[in-house]
């Protein structure tokens, strides 16, 4: 688990900021918040020298990747490289996704502005690695977890993120 | 894991037959599912010599129980024994349920009429120990699984059916 | 893991006591360690209602049996039953071995003289379950555990201990 | 786990040959067998982007450091770099080894004369990563193994390797 310094959640935003990055694997062309609405995402944010994040993180975005429809939930992987950035070049990401054979959508955040941070770690006020978000399909983040997480809580707030786009379907449909 | 010989779930039931039982632990007065309606029912069978059971299925159960609201999810245990009647006396089961430090409420299954097979086991047709079953706030089963299970699936389950209590019910307050 | 209150290591014995039991299983007749001489003995005292026993201890002497040879490594089991002695008769032992498929020989330690804790492991001073005692092939006792265990370490111990005879065999038949 | 093309065992060499590295980390000064000779050598193989070496191999490895004393048992680290060479630069594995926080010696495994396999691998015959060799005091390789490892075996074969010493001294003392 790697922490940054000082990082706080008090002005954590609601809405889930745009994704700005350097680049993608596993990915047609650059994916966008907006063309997953309608869709819970699940945003894991990870660095391939942070061993919490190889030892959880990183198996926890493949289980939930390989539990649900992606119909109903995205899986999206974020490289938020905030340490050894000598080290962590974008050759190494790509053989790391190879190696762990990832299949789900992963992208290397782009350089902060000023220090260490990248963009869109910064924009989420994330704490460190590894980082796990739910955004509603409506676009609102539902949870923001940092360290070690529990597969019964986090599948639980999976599916009641899920039923509830089931549930206003439903409702949508049977007064239409 | 325990399978009994020749279960189907072919004509598996829809609504959660009522719990017929020898006794209950963990409870000042029997319980029924009607007294549950409202609540998502987690019903776990087990036996205490069956490893499957031991290992995973009375683990699992335990982890339900810490990890949601008791006013959303009550977790039932049911030691469903149709094997080793002559060694697992209540006494045994008592001792199990105090040194593995369960706190939930527990059910030892009443005695089949005609063989092996204890009588709530049969009426859900259980296939062996251990299942779990998830009962809606309306009494309806939703899942009936057997053997080993899911974390992340059962928690995405039960938080699915947990959502519909929250769905529903702000539906019914938002039209009253 | 199940304590007994008051117990002291203080005057362990270094020669391994004789095992005074009710009964065996996986065993065509009683198993002495004077018969046993010769070869490194493993005695795993457990109790099935205790959960480390269970969970750790019994797992642990499975794995012992199955990575060494039998003519170097002899693993015994002892059900020291001290707590819940009217719950876990012989026919419940006898059903947990047949679940759990043990194939090693195991005992049922032979009731206390005064008190809840049975002979041997009064003899043996052990402090509950599950304890693991390690017998070099003289039948001195080289290791006495209680509680959890590290497989790297005892497996250290064991391997030195059976090291120990080919290094003395070899000795003896250099200088014969 | 990464296996080479084509690697045989067949002529794997009996005394461990010379450690021909490109650097070393966690030691003062470079480190030779010879120097080592009357300890039992634990050389692990393992590379960074390697999911076995992280999950299996480099966690072993560890456990071996913490469980012996190191007068008997000094465990070594080589980052046995034949794939992914462009990504895997020395800033990386320095990076690694101090996010893991890796205590023991660390080389760098020195490049191949012809083709990806590097030096020491290739004098080694290892197969791949994770690889794990034996060498008692003598300097004699006594196991060698590819793959996932079981710590009891493993305990086990340190074990007997540390007590030959303790045997071999023992008589070399009684007959001085």
């Amino acid at each position: 688990m790697a922490a940054r310094p000082a990082a706080s959640m008090d002005d954590c935003p609601t809405i889930a900021p745009d994704l700005t990055v350097r680049c993608w694997f596993n990915a047609d062309r650059p994916i966008t918040l907006a063309a997953l609405r309608g869709r819970v995402v699940v945003l894991v944010a990870f660095q391939v020298l942070c061993p919490l994040s190889v030892a959880l993180g990183v198996p926890l975005a493949r289980r939930i990747h390989e539990a649900f429809e992606p119909n109903d939930v995205a899986v999206i992987g974020l490289h938020a490289t905030f340490e050894h950035h000598d080290a962590v070049t974008k050759t190494v990401v790509e053989a790391f996704i190879r190696e762990y054979r990832l299949k789900f959508p992963i992208a290397i955040d782009a350089p902060g502005e000023a220090g260490p941070i990248p963009l869109t770690m910064e924009r989420y006020r994330m704490r460190g690695t590894p980082s796990l978000m739910l955004i509603d399909r409506y676009g609102v983040i539902r949870k923001h977890a940092f360290g070690s997480m529990d597969d019964l809580r986090v599948g639980a707030e999976i599916g009641a993120l899920v039923g509830e786009c089931a549930a206003a379907a439903a409702v949508r449909n049977s007064v239409a």
